[in-house]
């Protein structure tokens, strides 16, 4: 267990606790564990799925939340956007049960008003607080091709898990640095998808695919290619992505920039969240663009009927 | 002067008419007069620059709308899509007052409803409606690099203009198909620019934008770096695209589809009028991505106080 005046170093740290195990705790829970890290995380109450996922990274399950705030001394929050306030309070009232002070690290896609708002939730705890921003998929073992960003006052120990693996990169001294860098890349690739999906199924609905296709010419032009390309990789993410958009949106606006384009991402998604779509896993394949344009437009007319 | 029941062919076609004579306007009209069309078209109360481009073009200033639709067998409507409407009010009453049908041809960046609605407008009168739609930039003389959609029951007099230069294609029998497909496109482009110039945007007012172009890697990323050099393009064109962006939006409601994303990006556009960079000609070269985005970060702060 960790005071809060002590230095954690990567010596120092002999557990990393992680909640939840999703694609992406899971992930950075099995390069941490493939670095030589013991990783623990809490299990009550979840799901079949999440257990599957963490036991075959080997995180160990210590049970409750307070057992993962005692057992580590990194915490990592990693879950969906509209979770991230519940938890932190959680650990909050888990830390002061116990009096364990583990290094808290916010790494969820958040905006940074959220961001401060949660390092005041964990704040009077005293624990240290590290804004963090994931770019990239769930990370693999032996691969370095996930960016963890870090931001705050004391970024240490969440830096001394680059000796386990992970690919650690400090993106400035403030609370809130990471998370927007989060939040301006996710807008490159979730906003521009959520563009293309919306006019490839507006020309689906009117019956344009054809000339449109032939107007942007797939075959030879490279970044419509990899655009359209991109389109079918959504469907099996859009739940979480639309908490995600709705948090880019609030980043735009606190820096007084629309938040309109995002919060249309965030309609786009949660249209596809209402279809079947959505209830593929990551283990299996994506589904045919055509396929998933023809289901989302039925989707569509089963709503609202369609002129002619 | 054609009667509504004539077949207006190529040979039967003395001048069309275009209105007004912007950077496409006049684009058009000089591809046709190199191509051995008259064009003629009404200055009255018109400005030096469009004075200045019709002149260039070799378009023939007849004085009054109702000389126009008497001189022309075919009327051209290409104007910022907020005028579209009125313009074809006027030009009914103008058929009404002068007796004379040239086919008119809607050619402006406007919503499938939007199309029916001035459809609606022309049909008393007798004359023939095309429904058209333009893809890519003002075109010129000997290249035919800029595509015009048309559509609509009978769009053979607007075919015929292929004959004296033009790009023209058909996208089917109904009106509304070639603005449709003119929508989508420009979602591609323009939608695809506004979420880019926000991002680029968000990270210079938060400080990120080297981590930014560092993750985008814009020197080896095809994608990232067309879509960035399209953002410096953008001033210019940002007053028209304001409405552009609401009917494309308007063209996603009216199939179901979230109206958000366009109306963000016409907010987005809307921000880029207010600044001094919206002056510029096209006559004059782009501005520095770094420069304008500083322009712009500076009229953020300015309306609103920005956090740190």
């Amino acid at each position: 267990m960790a005071s809060p005046s002590d230095k954690v170093t990567a010596g120092k740290i002999k557990a990393v606790g992680i909640v939840s195990a999703g694609d992406m705790g899971s992930g950075i829970g099995s390069v941490l564990i493939d670095g030589g890290m013991e990783v623990v995380t809490s299990l009550d109450g979840r799901g079949d799925l999440t257990r599957l996922r963490a036991g075959e990274a080997g995180m160990r399950d210590v049970g409750s939340l307070d057992a993962v705030v005692e057992a580590c001394d990194v915490f990592l929050s990693v879950l969906v956007p509209a979770q991230a306030t519940d938890l932190a309070q959680r650990v909050a009232d888990a830390m002061r049960r116990t009096g364990a002070r583990p290094v808290y690290v916010e790494c969820n896609a958040i905006s940074p008003k959220t961001v401060a708002h949660i390092s005041e939730v964990i704040g009077p705890t005293g624990a240290t607080f590290v804004d963090a921003g994931i770019i990239g998929s769930p990370p693999k073992p032996a691969q370095a091709a996930t960016r963890l960003y870090c931001s705050g006052p004391d970024t240490e120990a969440f830096e001394a898990l680059a000796e386990f693996g992970l690919n650690v990169r400090r993106a400035g001294p403030e609370i809130g640095q990471a998370s927007g860098l989060k939040m301006v890349y996710a807008a490159s690739t979730k906003g521009t998808t959520a563009v293309w999906t919306e006019l490839l199924l507006g020309a689906r609905a009117l019956g344009m695919t054809g000339a449109l296709m032939a107007e942007l010419a797939p075959e030879t032009n490279d970044v419509s290619r990899k655009l359209i390309d991109s389109v079918p990789d959504m469907p099996r993410r859009a739940r979480r992505w639309v908490g995600e958009m709705e948090e880019i949106a609030a980043t735009f606006e606190e820096l007084g920039l629309t938040p309109r384009i995002l919060l249309g991402a965030a309609d786009l998604y949660r249209l596809v969240s209402e279809t079947s779509l959505a209830e593929q896993t990551s283990r299996e394949p994506n589904p045919n663009l055509e396929s998933m344009l023809d289901l989302l437009v039925q989707h569509l007319r089963a709503s609202k009927p369609l002129p002619g």
